[in-house]
C-alpha cells in the first residue's frame, strides 16, 4: 500500500472511525456490515467502503468487518499502536484538562511533564505529574527525548517557546495558541483554535438554513 | 449576494482571516493588498481574492483591503456583530478554562452560567461566575433565554444534557464530549474533539513526508 495516495480528507476521518469502533469495542460487537456503521455514524455506506478501501479494505463480502482488527490497524495507520513522551507548556485551565485526561496515556501519549512561567505554580502537581519552570524546558525535553508539546498557553508565549522546543527535538507541536507557529518542514504543527470554532458556530447559528 | 452559495470550505477559513485582520488592526494597519495578506497568512493572493469575492469582494484595484472595514465585514458574516447569552455545563478544567477566557465576551458571547453535578462545585464562582446545580438548568436557560450551551462534560453526561438544552430553547451546542450529539435540524452542534485533533497530529508525525 502506498501510503502518500491517502487523501487528507480521509486520514481525516479516521479518528471518527477509531472512535466509533472503539465503541462498538466496548459494547461487546465483533462484526459490522458497512450498512450498519453507515447508520451508526451517519454516512453513506459507500464513502465507508471507499475510505477503508485505502487501506485495503478490511472487509469481506458477506461478513462485514470485524470491529477489533479495523480498530487496531486504524489506530497503527493513526500511530496509536507507539508510545509518545510528551510535555504540556502553560500549566492554566486548558494545560491541567489535557493533564487530567486520562485517556491520552491509554492511547499512547505520555505526559512526562507540565511547565508555566508562574512562579507560583512550581513544584505544584496535576495528577501527580510536577509543573517545573520554563527555563528547564529546554534540558527537559533532551533528557527526556520528548517528541510532543502542547503549547497552552498565550500567542506571545506561544512564538517564544515554539522555536526552544524545536531546537532541543521537539516533532510535533498541538497547538491551543491563537497564531500560526512558524516552524520547519521536519515538524508537524496542529492547531485547536477554540475562538474559530465558536466563530463556525456563531456562523451557523446565523445560516441554520445552510446549516 | 446569495449566502446560500458560500461553500463550506470558505466558511472555515473567514476565522483565520479574522484573526489575521485583527491582528493587523492592533498593529495599526489600515490597508493590506492581497499579496501581503498572502504572505502573511501563507495561502495564495488567489485563494484570497477568491475567498473574499463570495462576499462582494471589498477590496479595490491598487488600494488592496481596507482592514477595519474588512475585518467588521467578515466579523457580521461571522454573527460577531451580535450579543449571544451561553452557558456552560461542566465545571471542569475545560469548562473552567473556557469561563476564563475573556476573548470571548469581548466578541459577543456572554457566559451567563456554569452548571455541574458535582454538588462540592455549588456556590464556587468562576471569573465571578456561580456555580449551579444542573437540576437548575432547564429554568435558567428559559428564564435567561440562553442560545448557546458548551459542554464541557464526559459523553454519558453529554447525551442526556443534550435533549434538555433543546427542549427549554437552546439553538447551538458548543459539544466538546467524545460523542456525536443527536439534535433536530435547526439546532446547530460545533464539536471540538481534542482525542481526534491529537491523533491527526500522531499521524502526521508518522507520515511526515505526507506533511
Amino acid at each position: 500500500m502506498d501510503e502518500h495516495e491517502i487523501s487528507k480528507a480521509v486520514v481525516k476521518r479516521l479518528p471518527r472511525y477509531y472512535r466509533y469502533l472503539g465503541d462498538l469495542m466496548e459494547a461487546k460487537v465483533e462484526r459490522i456490515s458497512s450498512g450498519e456503521l453507515s447508520n451508526l455514524m451517519n454516512v453513506t455506506a459507500s464513502q465507508i467502503r471507499q475510505d477503508l478501501n485505502n487501506f485495503g479494505g478490511f472487509g469481506q463480502q458477506g461478513y462485514g468487518y470485524n470491529v477489533r482488527y479495523l480498530y487496531q490497524e486504524i489506530g497503527k495507520i493513526l500511530g496509536l499502536d507507539k508510545v509518545y513522551s510528551m510535555v504540556i507548556v502553560g500549566a492554566g485551565n486548558l494545560g491541567q484538562a489535557l493533564a487530567n485526561y486520562v485517556k491520552f496515556e491509554k492511547r499512547g501519549f505520555w505526559i512526562k511533564g507540565i511547565f508555566d512561567v508562574n512562579p507560583r505554580l512550581e513544584g505544584m502537581t496535576v495528577r501527580g505529574i510536577e509543573i517545573r519552570m520554563v527555563d528547564e524546558l529546554a534540558q527537559f525535553i533532551r533528557d527526556n527525548e520528548i517528541q510532543i508539546a502542547a503549547l497552552t498557553l498565550p500567542k506571545a508565549g506561544a512564538e517564544e517557546i515554539a522555536p526552544i522546543l524545536v531546537e532541543n527535538g521537539v516533532k510535533a507541536i498541538w497547538n491551543f495558541a491563537h497564531t500560526d507557529l512558524k516552524v520547519p518542514p521536519d515538524v508537524v504543527v496542529e492547531s485547536v483554535h477554540l475562538s474559530e470554532s465558536l466563530m463556525q458556530l456563531s456562523y451557523r447559528l446565523n445560516h441554520l438554513d445552510n446549516k
